[in-house]
Order: structure tokens, then sequence, then C-alpha cells
């Protein structure tokens, strides 16, 4: 007598993608860079903006603030070409390993959106330090001519 | 004449620790290995993990499953030592380099979450690749005497 996999067992353990969006239809997209390991950023996919990016080999994301899909890189020009791409245990997170093309992928000008550091052992209050500059001037590349 | 900083402004330039937590009350919490950049989990803090990682410098997590506050490690051992804290641009994610303790920080026995690869330039249904092997016995780990 046969029994189905249980379904948590199905999603950790088989060889099917099969996205667990949240209520927004979304899952967490985290993008590392392919070189050195650093997190770039982290951002959402639905299931089109997922499927655009294993087809093209490029990322494509979809912004909870103007519930729209975009192309990373359609303004900017600092498009993410994915070297690799993986699914965690339970199937609501992404990895995009990436080469960054341009000066980097914050909206704020610098490589990383991961730019402040928090100081550890400290109880109350923080006080963020910079942990990187700018690498662009985000006026010059993300206004419109 | 003095203007106050706008709002997003102060939240990506300043050096005030404000999280922007989300409705459930939770900011995402990217794991990545210290000595080598892989992405080791993807979590979720409440503000009260928040402030015990940074008290402490070892990780913790709040559940959304479980709905509990966890310290990473207290049931396997396999603690995270936190390297380096840092936040991004608008405060919705924190970004943990650790020093893993044990043999890996997934609940399945890798020493990632992120053990399948999705192969890119298809189209349709997608057939998973397993890109690691398992680090541990999660029934002897996970399984309480």
């Amino acid at each position: 007598m046969m029994f189905a996999m249980s379904s948590s067992h199905a999603i950790e353990e088989g060889t099917t993608l099969t996205p667990r969006y949240d209520a927004s239809g979304l899952v967490t997209a985290v993008v590392t860079d392919a070189a050195n390991g650093e997190l770039l950023m982290v951002a959402h996919m639905n299931a089109e903006a997922l499927a655009k990016t294993v087809e093209s080999g490029e990322a494509w994301y979809f912004s909870r603030s103007r519930q729209a899909l975009w192309k990373k890189g359609e303004t900017s020009g600092h498009v993410q070409r994915v070297v690799e791409l993986r699914v965690d245990c339970d199937q609501d997170a992404v990895w995009l390993r990436v080469e960054q093309q341009g000066a980097g992928a914050c909206h704020t000008g610098r490589r990383s959106c991961f730019y402040r550091r928090v100081p550890l052992g400290q109880s109350g209050a923080v006080t963020l330090e910079f942990a990187e500059a700018r690498a662009f001037d985000p006026d010059a590349v993300y206004r419109k001519p």
C-alpha cells in the first residue's frame, strides 16, 4: 500500500519548484554578489517575476510600494545577470547569486543596500555606523532625462 | 530657516536604528556565513528578537509558524555568533554575518536552507537540482531525548 508523501516532505525534499507565496502573492528574494558573497539587496518576486527571471537569467522583481513588476536595471542600467538561483527548504525564499552590472544595486547610490552597521553589545538606542560610501550619484542615474 | 529631513531621508541616511516592522511586527533577517558568504537561511525578527541579538551577539528570531521567540541553536546546539549586523536602506531587513556553530543551519540537516538549485533558461515546470548533501541527521539533533 502506498502513502502520499506529506506536503512538507514534498516541499522540502522534492525536485518540483512549488513556491509558497505569501498572502500578497510574493516570495522573498535575497541577492548576493556572485564574486564575493556580499549581500546586495532583499526584494520580492511574484510568480511572473520569478518566471521571467528563470527564463531570461536576468533579475525581475515585484515592487510592493509601486505594486508593479520591474526588471532590475530598467531605469539605471544596473542589470543583474543571475549566475545561480536557489530555493530554500520551505520554498518561500529564493537566493540569486548575480553579476551586478554598473556601479551598484541600491537606489541610494551604494553598491549594497546594507551600507550601515548595527554595533553589537548594546541595549537601548543604537547609533548606526556607515560601512560603505556612495558608488554612484542616484540623482543622475534615476532621474529621467 | 530649517526644514526637517523627510521621513524616508532620515530612514535611509540617518544613524538612528528605526526598524520598519511589517503588519505582523517583523523584519526580514538574512543570515550568511561570515567565512565564505554562503547564504545560510532567511528568518524573521520582532523587536525583542532584534534587541536580544544586538545585546548578546547571538542570533535570536521570531518563528511565524510557532508565533514564538527563539534562540537559534537552543535545541540543536547550532548557535550563530554574530560577527557583523547591518540594516538596509529602508530598515525593513537586517543582514547577519555569522559564525555557524555545529554542522548546519537548516532543520532538514543541511548546512544551508538553500540546498536546491533552480535551473535557468527554462519556461514552464522546473526540476530542482540538489546542490548540497545533508551535513547532520535532523532526527538525532532535533528529537528530544
